[in-house]
């Protein structure tokens, strides 16, 4: 119950009815000598995130904070909106 | 840095030093009306976390939660414990 507001009210301030999708992950490790495999996680679950929205890379925030015993990895994405027409343009292809 | 803490107080308070993983998921919403993929991405999400550490399915708790236009998935993972040893047995393959 308290993580569902804490998200909310972190967003609400910011957000101007667009669709996101926040994810964090917590890692508490016991033993500090491991290498961390948060950021090689994170590629990864973008790439499950892609498989169920079209998500932009210039649209995903990641922010990564540790201290003494856990790591935290923050993605922020902001989603394509739809729904209010959903008309994609010519597919220019850049580059 | 407010979440850093949110999650390390969340569980000191319970951790005996184990090795944890919690993962939040959140999901704000403009158009209700479509379906959502939170329960699939979640499958596939810790099919990813597998990949990096072996987890065991009965250490995997899942909450979620929703409200008018947010919803949230919450794993929280007990690592199974290395480096005390880190011996595997023989590998009996049980069935």
């Amino acid at each position: 119950m308290g993580l569902l507001s804490l998200f909310r009210s972190k967003s609400s301030s910011a957000s101007l009815a667009k669709e996101r999708l926040q994810l964090v992950i917590a890692h508490e490790r016991t033993n500090r000598g491991s290498p961390s495999y948060l950021p090689m996680m994170k590629q990864d679950i973008v790439s499950v995130i892609r498989k169920y929205v079209e998500i932009d890379e210039d649209e995903v925030q990641v922010s990564m904070e540790s201290d003494e015993n856990c790591e935290l990895l923050e993605l922020n994405i902001t989603l394509p909106q739809f729904g209010a027409g959903g008309t994609e343009d010519n597919g220019d292809i850049k580059g």
